[in-house]
């Protein structure tokens, strides 16, 4: 994603106190206070603009979303929507997907969406993949016994070592497409990327995986 | 593929002492014997006319191969091309799948490969799919701990259906390719299926997949 530097963009959405929070480490183990209700949670992890989890919230109202997006000057555009159309289902995070367990307690979160994730497509780089097994271990800490992760992508090598990492980590999966337009399930949400490379004739692969229960 | 009904099949490859086992509950605990060596034992189910596992055959001397085929009048054009260039390190049988067992000591054979199977399409087939869990159960029988089965399809149902399965076993990937003609490895042998799906632009899916030791 290309990034524009707005030097705004903090003290906009800092002003926004109903969609983004500024201290998120006060709400872990809180986060149905902050919904004010007890409905399941789902993260994004890596929102972009939020086209995605956006048509989530909007398609899912019983359900509570969390964006997170590393980057000030991308998660502004989410906030920003939120603000020209309220959702109360939905919050935004900036914060680093390595500190996940920071924020929300051990079973907090009932389902982590990865899409399109930055591919690091050179080895050297594989651990800053957000499949990488030591974020797959940050997941899974805040995911309930048996979570899954929904993951998107029209990265081949990213899906492909997506499907080791997570393999070898002990996951299975539940849903695998190879072309997911060849057969576009009604529900699906696209996002940004996946109606960019979709129009360019790539195939969007995706998953859903799930951790095996500990005994 | 086209099965062409060939009554004289049967009786050509039984002449073919050294190239077709009739008897093959007879070596099971006695490949080496038969082979007259210590080496590896790779086995194909599926093997079709052979260009596959001829081709590995040829790449690899030290290694035995056999080919498993259940259709007698498919199975004869392996055993003809053995007639006309004899090849010391191959076998040929016509059994099904499923009996493995009958034929292979626990730990005896060293590969499993699977290439292009019948994608059997229609779910109520599942369980004749090559990799249902029936089937994985039985090549995990004759593997060793650990063994590991490298798999080639066009298919893209099947290829899914087969990640899906293989992982819910308990099975993991150390090499997984979306499109292996894309980079295609040097020693990568093609089937006849390969050649002619590849050429139409279909991606070949290719994975190796291990199965877990057991505790």
């Amino acid at each position: 994603m290309r990034l524009r530097h707005k030097p705004w963009a903090k003290e906009y959405m800092e002003a926004q106190e109903h969609v983004f929070i500024t201290h998120p480490e006060t709400l872990k183990g809180n986060w149905k206070s902050e919904f004010k209700n007890d409905n399941p949670l789902f993260i994004e992890v890596g929102s972009g603009k939020g086209q995605f989890i956006l048509g989530m919230a909007q398609q899912f109202p019983d359900v509570n979303f969390i964006a997170i997006e590393l980057f000030e000057s991308v998660a502004v555009s989410i906030v920003q929507k939120l603000v020209e159309t309220p959702m109360p289902n939905v919050r935004v995070l900036t914060v680093d997907a390595k500190q996940l367990v920071d924020y929300f307690e051990a079973g907090e979160v009932d389902r982590v969406y990865l899409n399109f994730s930055d591919p690091w497509p050179k080895t050297r780089h594989a651990k800053r993949r957000l499949t990488y097994k030591t974020f797959l271990a940050t997941y899974e800490a805040v995911l309930p016994r048996g979570g899954e992760i929904h993951f998107k992508t029209d990265n081949r090598g990213l899906f492909e070592y997506s499907l080791e990492s997570m393999s070898q980590y002990g996951m299975y999966f539940t849903d695998i497409s190879l072309d997911l337009h060849a057969n576009e399930p009604a529900d699906n949400v696209r996002t940004e990327y996946e109606e960019r490379f979709s129009a360019m004739g790539q195939p969007i692969y995706r998953m859903e995986a799930a951790f095996r229960p500990k005994i």
